[in-house]
This record gives structure tokens, sequence and C-alpha cells, in this order.
């Protein structure tokens, strides 16, 4: 999307047709540096160090890692290096896990060869499938937008929780898809922003976002959203996930149930964007089968921000002998969402909903 | 309560019989300054500066200012400038007029020689019966926690949000009475504190007293209650209010309607503390009769803290272009509220409960 009016993605082929550049996220909102990456070993650094994070995002660079890496060395040797240093970086990640077997499967059979113009090429079709996945995510929920401005005046005002931006995927984003496709349309649309604590992606990201594509906006802290939608000031919650469960039990950064709650009790519609492959097909009951990964306690004693001198620190808000505990997702049930926004249309967060819309799993959500 | 093993009050007479001691609160957690008010103007610039707040602690204040007065000119002039210098300190605050009015009419009809002792001993006496009252709030509330320790093995969970701590009452604060009253009869309790953006009054207010007085805690964002909840790690939430109405609507710290509905949906009881005068009696509906406080964005778009440094400053946390929002309170319905802790009992949260509490105040309810 856009940056001061000039059309970006989160990841793209230098005019050499070599190296790729990328967003360092770490350094956003206060500064916009764009990286060039020119071997396999800076592609690994910005994997591990969240210069790029977001599944599809990881998986696209991990994907062009190993495209840098051929055009160094397309040996057997470098290869299989390639694959076992970029797994590393994050080694939770499915995402990159997927793009790695993915180029590993295309490229070993190959002669040496043709293994870097096939890397490029196959890399920058992974971007360009995730870039259509989430503008049909858009098209569908756009919908939902434009029959909320039909029927009212004044803007559209929407709640989003954490970063589920462009930047967290190759371009549109999963649930600002329908928002940036919206402000495409002349669709007036306001946009809460969650600051979404501890890591203030919402604040970070989401917020610079909006500032940059020229979004109306406003950042509220993760308290506000409850009153906000007690007064009628949220039209339409749209949040992305991490996991989605083959009921619609939706996994996602903490604070979402509560969200979801608020929604629920006041009538707002509550829904959650999501490419497919998200759905986790093998996991029928959220809360009691997702394991929710405890962080750091210091993300929740300490904040990072523009001190006044310009520097960009961390400061702590807490007393020293104050331990902070950091449950990073919660789960929301699917009984609190209102659908899921898919690149196939938008389904009814249900076992049912899900299995009609996505038949051919369908076998494995019974089992 | 205690501060490394010595109890304190948030106010107290020095031991010159004449000075105010206070803690300059605007510096926790990071200092504990004690600070001693030698005049009038010192006490309305400890109230205007917010080194006090709460409002008992305000009041407490204001009439130590007026004791301050007299004690330097007891004059009908004095007392009259004394009046008018406190109040515009925070014109809004209900507890700081109270107290002054209350001041100036017991000083007004006495020979100005008589006026600096009698207003040292009515400032004491408010100081002592806010403290009785809040002490009564703990001995209702420490029965609930008594009752769950009883049935449980390991610590009780409590949850609490803001700081309705001693810091912001003479002593014993309200949603935090009960807690010390349990840890005093050696209950094992643990307590989450909220940190309540966007001021963080839990991370720098509730979490030091936790910390000072050695209860066992951790420091949450204001976006995991509602996990830990579905997660049976809460046993009983307490929070404090800055208003109630007659019918049991809480008006308190923005985001305590999230952590209400979280509690309603995963049956965690949820209780609210507060000494009666913050009962509205002539509000019935807390949603449509209350308005709120909009407080200024950059509370929402910067956050104080130490930095590395060991300098108290404070960070951006947006980008420039992004504007804050910032209700500062919301409305939990009295549905969603178990019961309200009141010094003469656990009242339950409706207009029926309450009038049968406070018969005297029953005509107001009913009209």
């Amino acid at each position: 999307m856009k940056v001061n009016g000039i059309p970006y993605r989160s990841i793209w082929l230098g005019s050499d047709g070599y190296s790729v550049r990328i967003i360092d996220q770490t350094r956003l909102p206060h500064e916009f540096p764009v990286v060039d990456l020119t071997t396999m070993e800076q592609a690994a650094t910005a994997i591990r160090d969240m210069w790029v994070r977001g599944a599809p995002l990881i998986g696209a660079t991990a994907a062009y890692g190993m495209a840098l890496q051929m055009a160094e060395d397309p040996s057997n040797t470098a290869l299989a290096r390639a694959y076992a240093v970029l797994h590393a970086t994050r080694p939770t990640a499915i995402n990159l896990r997927w793009a790695l077997d993915d180029m590993r499967g295309l490229l070993a059979p190959l002669p040496p060869g043709e293994r870097a113009g096939a890397a490029y090429a196959r890399a920058a079709a992974i971007c360009d499938e995730d870039v259509e996945i989430n503008r049909r995510i858009g098209e569908h929920g756009v919908a939902l937008i434009a029959a909320i401005a039909a029927r009212k005046s004044g803007p559209v005002n929407i709640l989003t929780h954490c970063n589920a931006g462009w930047l967290a995927t190759v371009d549109w984003g999963t649930a600002t898809s329908p928002i940036y496709q919206a402000v495409a349309r002349g669709i007036d649309v306001h946009v809460w922003v969650d600051e979404t604590r501890p890591r203030n992606q919402g604040a970070h990201l989401t917020a610079w976002e909006m500032a940059s594509h020229g979004i109306p906006h406003h950042l509220i802290v993760d308290n506000a959203g409850g009153h906000l939608m007690q007064r009628g000031q949220v039209d339409l919650c749209i949040v992305g996930t991490d996991r989605t469960t083959a009921n619609g039990d939706v996994c996602n950064k903490i604070g979402t149930y509560l969200k979801a709650l608020a929604a629920h009790d006041t009538g707002v519609p509550f829904y959650v964007a999501l490419p497919s492959p998200t759905i986790d097909w093998r996991v029928h009951d959220g809360l009691a089968e997702i394991p929710i990964e405890e962080r750091a306690g210091d993300e929740v004693t300490k904040v990072w921000g523009r001190d006044p001198d310009a520097r960009v620190t961390q400061v702590q808000i807490a007393p020293d002998a104050t331990p902070g505990a950091n449950p990073a997702f919660d789960v929301t049930p699917a009984r609190l969402v209102t659908g899921l926004i898919t690149e196939r249309g938008i389904a009814p967060a249900s076992a049912e909903g899900l299995a009609a819309m996505f038949p051919e799993h369908a076998g494995v959500a019974a089992q």
C-alpha cells in the first residue's frame, strides 16, 4: 500500500534484479528504513531479528533468501546450508517451514545452473499468491463496509487490534484489506487502532500504515474499545488471526477476546480476516487444545518509544520488584465471532460453516 | 500500609505538629519522595499538580491546607482566600468541595484564635473517618477472599484495575482493603495488577503498593485479564469506582467494562469496592446519564517511564501523524457486577439492593 503517495509492498526485488528490499519494521514508526538484502545470511538476520514479521512475509523472505543463496552458490551443499540457516531463524514459524520446503522441493531436482532463475521466479510467485489471497479477502470484506456505509451518514468506524496489515503480509494485509479496498472505492472510513500492548504493534505498525496511506484514524488504548462500542462509535470490528480452529475458534493477539465480548454485548459485528491456510483443521476446541505462548515479562514492564531527544529507547513503567506476566495470545470462542472473511468468501464461524466453504478439508474436520 | 516494613498513611502530621507530610505520587514507582507541606499554597500545589490524587486524599489534603492557613493567619480574609485557592486546584473534584465546605462551616463561626486548633483536629478527624470507612470495606470484602481460600489450594488470585489503593485514600484503599486484610490474616493471595493504560496507575501505583507491602503480584497488560479468567487463573476481581448509580451501574477507569464482561463470561465473581458517598443517588442509568471525560490524546500516544540512564521521561509510541483518542472512564452495567462492597456490607448491584442497605437514600433513589 502507499507510503507518502508511493505504492509499496513489504518485500520486493531491487532494480538490479538480484538484491531483495525490505523495510526494517523494528524501526517503525519513527523511521522508515528500506534495507537491501544481498546475501542469504542477511535474509536470515532480517527474519531472526524481526525486521520482517507476520507469517506470509516471513515465508516470502525465506524464499528470497534461498534465491539469494542460489545466485551466489547453487550447489547442493549451499542449498542444504541455506535451508538449515533460514529454518533456524524462527523454528516454530509454520509458514517459514512451508516456504523452505516448497523452495527445496522445487530446486533440489534441478541442475545447479538452473536453480537461481527458478528460485527467483518461485519466490516472486509466492509473493504474488499472497497478494492475491489478501486482495480476495478484501474484496469479500469490503462488501460489509459498503453495506454499513449505505445505511448511515458519516464515516464507517472500524476497530482493529494488533497489526494484520500489509506489513505482516506482502500487500493489502488481512484485516486491513477490506479497509484499503473501501478507501479505494471512495467509502468514508475511520479506523480505531488498538495500541495492542505489550508490543504495541497497533501503535507502531497499524497506525503507521493508516497515517502513511492517508486513512483517518485514532490510536486508542486497549481499554477503550468497549466504551466506544457502548456509545455507538464502532460500526464493525475486523481483526486477524494466527490460527483458527476447524470449529471457528480464533487464536489471535492477547486482548482479542475482550473486544469480541464487548462487540457481542453491544451488537457490533465482529469479523476475523484470514487466509485459509491459517485454519488448523485438526483442532476442534481452541480453549482446550491451543497452548498459549508465554513471553518475557519485561515486554510488560517496559515500553519502547521515542524520547524527547528523538532517541528510540525503552522505559520501565513498573517498580523493579514487580514481575510481569505475559501471555501473548488468547482464544476467542466461535460463538463471539460474526463471520470469518476468507479468500473464498465469508464463512460462519462454525464447523459446518467452514466445512461448507472448504469441503476438501471436511473429512479432516469431521475426525 | 507498609513501605519496606514501615507503616505509612498517604498523608500525616509532621512531628512538629504543624507541617503536613505527603508522598509526591507523580514520582512513584521510581522514587519515593516524602514532601513537607508548610503552607496552604504548597497544599494547593500538591493537589493541582497531582502529587496527591484519589478523591479521599484530595479532600484530606485540602482540609490540612485550610489548617496550615489558619496556623499562619486565621483571619476571615485568609479563610476566604484559602477556600478559593484550594477550590480552584481541581474545581470538578466533588470530595475537594465537600471537605472545604465542611472546614469553612466549622471555622467561620469560631473566633480566629480558636481556628487553627479546630482546623487541625477536624482535618485529622476527616482522615480517621476515611481510614475507618476503608477498614470496614476491607472487613466485609475479606470474607469473600477467605471463602475462596477455604475451598482451594494455592493462592487466591485477585485481579484489580487501576489504583483503588491506599495511595488514593488515606489508608487501606477501597479495592485493595480486602487484599491487605487477607494478608494480615495470613491468607495466601496473589494479585494480577492491570497496568491500566493510558496513565498506567496500575503499573505505577498498585504494583508499587503490592511490592512495598510484600504481596505476591504480577503486572499484566490490560489485554491479558480475559485470557487469565478463561484459564481459571483468576478467582476474584475487585475494582474501585469513581461514581456508582442508584441502580448499581459502575463508572470507573476505562477498561473496567471489558474485565467485567470477561468475568461474567467465565463465571468469575466481579466486585466493586466503594465508600457509600460515591453512590450518586440521583443517577439511575449510568450509560445514558454519566458524561465521560475525554482527556488529552497525548496520554495515549506517549508513555512515562524510567529510561536506561535512570531518567524518568516520556516516550512517543505512535507516528507523529497519528492522533490519540482518550475516553477516561467507562460504565459497567449493574448486570455484570456481582456485588458492591461498602462500609456497611456487600450489597447486590441493583436499585433494590442499594436501597435496602441505605434506606435513608431510598426516597431519592425512587424519584
